[in-house]
């Protein structure tokens, strides 16, 4: 085997080409690979698709992390669903927070990021602030008393194990678990090949937020022009937060960023006009 | 064959399922094919690289003729260097010019696309407005005595015979037929993926205009995260135009578009860092 060909499309296809596999486990429930390639270094695959590479990972992680986090602009306690490479833990550590829960459901990809990819959680699981729960995400948002400010939810895609993370019951116990201004930010999936997840998520969200919608990233692994980040905001000015307010309290971090800026975050929610249809096809 | 291999990197490739093959001309010179793919309709292909899509072809034709169009504000005279597929005169010709010109060094590419991908001009070379001249672009732009409002470069990529579109003689020659507040905007490429790319043209452009740098487009078969598309305008102010002037001129036209949006057209400047720390790489 030298080359990895990704098959989540029927009629497209990517391939990376294999430096050296660092581990590889098959059995009866998943095919989880962890392989080096030029151009991304380290990528991991679950059954065939591309969950996370070393080389772009900054670009989901940054925009996840900051774009939520700033645009609350008092975030104190954080709440990660899945994430298990700790990428978004990372970021999110970077501010001011009091606390951030991780619930990931495998302990078993939160070991092998560690492992074979370091770069990714870079300490971040260390911080005495982060705060790991190994459970279902899905319970967790449905029986915790805890109240967060910013919650991420970090997933596979809504096929298999993935799906529950995308129901109308996932989003209402979100809601249930918001503080006052509360946002939530959700990965959704590349519209231009995935149109219908985009339709289903926005029903759902604006059922139940009084601002609910997308801001987009562009991934180069995620291909088919820009991935969808779902957005549902129990206070409308949170999206609406001036980029000289952003920018004073960006600056005030200090951090390097490789994707995030400011200026990035308020382009983010503007929505190419195929993306804008899908939002109101029936 | 049943599937087309695009071999643009030496480590990363994508692959579309062929589902029949319109044309194929292998010369000595180039390998030149159309085929049939579900989700991107037909596909173009030159020397094994993708060239245009029907599918997504619409995301960088908007963004090329309205970005700039748009940003002048006033474009009567537009010039297309490339664009055989007639994609941009398409978009250019929804605008009330007095006249584009189009300057196409292969009158094959014209009749092909004519021919097979119908969908793309879409009547444009019809228009009475369009004029369409068969010449070397680097010639026309180096001799012609006429003067454009908008300039757009619509090359493949800096590779072969399409390099000398990325010149600082051929940006020279377009600054000298440019009117008082022109704009010119080229195709550059997939920075994540061709990052030299982005450095070069930026000097180039740099030492020639008073406002020069780049704005971006999500295409899903121009992998890598963001192209960016090359901006250099003799008046800061056109990138500054507000987006109540645009929208109100876009408006005004009454036309639908796939991806552009006057809030897209702002949005299109904000860079990713990784982008911005590019462009002032030495």
């Amino acid at each position: 085997m030298t080359w990895f060909e990704e098959k989540l499309y029927d009629h497209w296809r990517q391939s990376f080409k294999i430096g050296r596999v660092l581990f590889h486990e098959k059995t009866d429930f998943q095919d989880l690979v962890i392989f080096e390639t030029p151009g991304f270094q380290r990528v991991l695959a679950l059954d065939g698709i591309i969950q996370v590479t070393q080389g772009d990972e900054f670009v989901y992680h940054e925009m996840l992390a900051h774009v939520s986090t700033l645009a609350h602009g008092d975030a104190r306690a954080v709440l990660i669903i899945g994430g298990g490479d700790g990428g978004v833990l990372r970021e999110v550590l970077r501010h001011p927070v009091e606390r951030c829960t991780m619930v990931e459901i495998d302990p078993g990809v939160i070991e092998l990021c560690r492992k074979f990819m370091p770069d990714i959680s870079r300490g971040a699981f260390d911080d005495p602030r982060a705060e790991i729960v190994i459970a279902d995400g899905v319970k967790y948002v449905a029986e915790t008393d805890r109240k967060f400010d910013v919650i991420i939810v970090d997933s596979t895609d809504p096929i298999g194990p993935g799906e529950v993370l995308f129901t109308e019951a996932f989003y209402a116990s979100c809601r249930r678990i918001l503080t006052e201004r509360g946002v939530v930010v959700t990965q959704n999936g590349v519209p231009f090949l995935q149109p219908e997840e985009l339709t289903t998520t926005h029903r759902r969200l604006s059922k139940l937020f009084p601002d609910a919608g997308f801001f987009v990233a562009a991934v180069p692994t995620y291909v088919g022009g820009f991935m969808t980040l779902g957005w549902a905001s129990l206070d409308p000015s949170n999206r609406a937060r001036p980029v000289e307010a952003i920018r004073e309290q960006f600056t005030k971090l200090q951090i390097n960023t490789r994707y995030y800026t400011p200026e990035i975050h308020v382009a983010s929610f503007a929505l190419p006009k195929y993306v804008q249809d899908l939002m109101t096809k029936e």
